[in-house]
């Protein structure tokens, strides 16, 4: 095999209470990333998009991953990368963790799949410096793992998969700018003990809920008292949007990554698309240009696409 | 039923990384207390143990949970307590929450269980005010559900029982002083959110080992990088048992509740044994008295007991 096309999910990382630690897979959007390997060494990126990201493999996200990859490749070879990127990047959806976690999975079964799941994070980690400027896996290990995955440690490495009931996934991208780098800079360094514990019995109580598939208790732990309250002024209508959208329905969410888009989780696609007529009531009146999802928690993460 | 026995478990609180919010009972030491319902309103205390606590209702931890419980009680009547302590008061593993918890369900008991779990909780945790100036469940709430419980919030109580594999528990009681009151104080009222991250991540994993019955899981999650720190400088040679308990087979473990008391989790019996024989090493050298109890994870709360 020479060739292999993929399907690379978006993903919502930072999960309200969970920040910094758990991420799930969406079924919608998804990149789709077709590569061949050749004799040649060395990476050659071709963009079949619109989104005119850089093809220099050095500046590009998918090219700095693939480039770690081959770094540990002993024979010579190298890849020709056709990217047809649907998820826009600065989404807060994982734009650049579908890029590289969906060329190094591509690659590695080019290659006869040696490389194991926590190296392909690895790699593709190097590519999530070159977009945000931080080494971090709360997209990276749910695109390459597929559901939700918590990511307990980055040295040693160390990701979790937790088991979790069919949840839909109603997402609002509002078509305005949050860079990765300054919704770090806002947060505050020091939190309150008070607050962090009030955080951590959440986390404790939102991984139960999804272990037990309880989705009353999902709902009440879906609570951020340390980042939300900062980040969330950076999104517009932010505190409607929620409250719509538990009016509709919605078990609760928060912002997706670093934002601007927003996530609402629903027990039922019927919910979901209540809570997307919700959001789009609200922002309808803000003036600012969206766009909308309605998907599920996918179980799937990177995978080869049948032709 | 005019009368009616209880046995009432020791708990371990303040689980290492899941500070304030986890808990779980052991199946040893116990307390025994005897209830007996009269016509004459109020409480009457007698104790049979060792430890003069305070007869006064008002001044004893199990007269105000009791106190607080029949407050909700239209009919005229009392109880009589006779007290049967084992579990000493200061040692971190709950004796304050045994004797509130265990006379709350035993005059249930005698009043035909009208009162909720939740209900038990609130009038018991009135009595924790008393002993440590703080109204908190987390002795309270596995003392009376047994397990391993999450106390995601006091107000409104939501108590969450977190299933766990067969666990062994190694304790080590030195015997010193450490007010729970006190332990409170030196902790800082601001943490670094890097640091409040990796905590609930560990948070977040360690929910998990328990509920997949991962024991490697469990072990790697058992790290606590705020509290710990701080409070273990009250324990004599608290570094040097965690490490030789670890050496000798221990998962992990930390203070129980506020110390002094250390406890260590073990796979087996044997390895948990082997922990307290490693304890033992350190302690003697040490020149504080202690004792030690080898014990597991008791998924009996508060229960009757059988003549």
């Amino acid at each position: 095999m020479n060739e292999v096309t993929v399907s690379s999910p978006a993903t919502v990382s930072n999960v309200v209470c969970a920040f910094d630690v758990l991420g799930f897979a969406i079924a919608e959007p998804c990149d789709t990333f077709t590569l061949r390997k050749t004799s040649k060494k060395g990476v050659t990126i071709i963009n079949r998009d619109n989104f005119n990201l850089p093809t220099e493999p050095e500046k590009n996200v998918a090219g700095v991953a693939i480039l770690a990859l081959l770094k540990e490749v002993k024979e010579e070879s190298g890849f020709e990368i056709v990217s047809n990127k649907i998820i826009k990047p600065g989404s807060g959806i994982g734009s650049s963790a579908a890029s590289a976690a969906g060329v190094v999975v591509a690659a590695n079964h080019l290659l006869g799949n040696r490389f194991s799941k926590e190296q392909l994070v690895e790699f593709a980690m190097c590519g999530e410096v070159v977009a945000s400027g931080s080494r971090h896996a709360d997209n990276i290990a749910p695109c390459i793992y597929g559901g939700v995955t918590l990511i307990r440690s980055l040295n040693p490495l160390d990701i979790i998969s937790i088991p979790a009931p069919e949840l839909f996934v109603t997402v609002i991208h509002p078509q305005i700018e949050v860079k990765t780098s300054e919704a770090r800079q806002i947060l505050k360094r020091n939190v309150p003990l008070k607050d962090a514990i009030t955080q951590w019995a959440n986390v404790a109580a939102l991984i139960t809920g999804f272990m037990k598939s309880d989705y009353d208790l999902i709902s009440r732990s879906l609570e951020d008292v340390i980042v939300e309250p900062v980040r969330s002024i950076l999104i517009p209508a932010f505190d409607k949007l929620k409250i719509k959208s538990k009016e509709a329905g919605a078990l609760g969410g928060g912002i997706s990554g670093s934002g601007p888009s927003v996530f609402m989780l629903s027990k039922d696609l019927k919910t979901a698309k209540k809570v997307e007529t919700a959001m789009k009531d609200v922002y309808s009146k803000t003036g600012v240009e969206f766009h909308t999802h309605v998907t599920t928690i996918s179980q799937q993460g990177v995978h080869l696409k049948t032709k």
